[in-house]
Formats: C-alpha cells, structure tokens, sequence
C-alpha cells in the first residue's frame, strides 16, 4: 500500500514533474495542473523564444488575470443577489 | 508622448521585467502582477532549494487552484440567485 496517496500528488507539467500536497481528491488538482499546463503551451507555441522560466510566469500572470476577472463577476453577481 | 503607454506595461517579478499587453488600465494589470509576485516571494520563502521556474511553476498552480475555488463559489452563488 502507498501510504503517500492521500497526502501527495505528482502532475507533470510541461513534461516535468511537480508533487503537490493533494488535500482536496485528486481529479480537483489534476483540472487545476491541466489548466496551467494548457495555458503554459498556448504561451510556448505564441511566443517559443521565451525561456520556460518567462513561460511560467507569465502563465501564472495568465491565471491570475482569469481570477481577477471572475473575482469582478463574482462581487457584482453577488450586489445583485442582495438587492434581489 | 509615450506611444507605447497604451499598449504594453512593464512589471517586475521576483526582480526581473515583463513586459505585458495593457488592454485594461494599469492599475489593474499592476494589482494582477502584484498577486503573482506575492505568491511567489511565499513559495521561495517557504522551499528555498527549488530553482526560480518551478517556483514560477507552482504559483501558477496555487493560483489556478484559486481560480477553480472562486469559480466552485460562483456557480454556486448563481445557483442560489436563480432560485431566490
């Protein structure tokens, strides 16, 4: 038995591997890895000059810009609700 | 006169610039990088062996795992309105 299953997690991410602490089940983190891979080869192929270095941080930048956004949606959705 | 100020912003990132596309005002693109940067001075602070990629790498994780609770949040707060 691997007694590592419930604590850790391996993605591969652009073809390496990351572990994780896997605290919420794994099919979550495994849609939470595939996002930020998909993202980091839409980046890549758009601008395959970059180091991957560059590549994952303007990945991250990416991602953070999505949650900004729906973080926007998310308060005017909940104004909304309030004054319904 | 800056032609330039419209269309691209330079952020800097565990020290070192990007240079990204600024379609939503600056201060937005700013507060979006500001994020990135923070959460990866907490994962450096927190694995000072890892090298500065997958640093890069896990913070685009961190917060992609952001973006999916928010958006768990979301639908479920449009659920809630639908029905109220």
């Amino acid at each position: 038995m691997n007694e590592d299953r419930k604590s850790s997690l391996s993605v591969i991410i652009q073809g390496q591997e990351y572990k994780i602490i896997d605290d919420k089940g794994h099919n979550y983190l495994r849609t939470v890895a595939a996002h930020v891979d998909d993202i980091m080869n839409k980046i890549s192929q758009a601008y395959p000059q970059l180091d991957s270095k560059k590549i994952a941080v303007l990945t991250a930048i990416n991602i953070s810009d999505e949650y900004f956004q729906l973080k926007h949606e998310y308060d005017e959705l909940l104004k909304l609700f309030e004054e319904k």
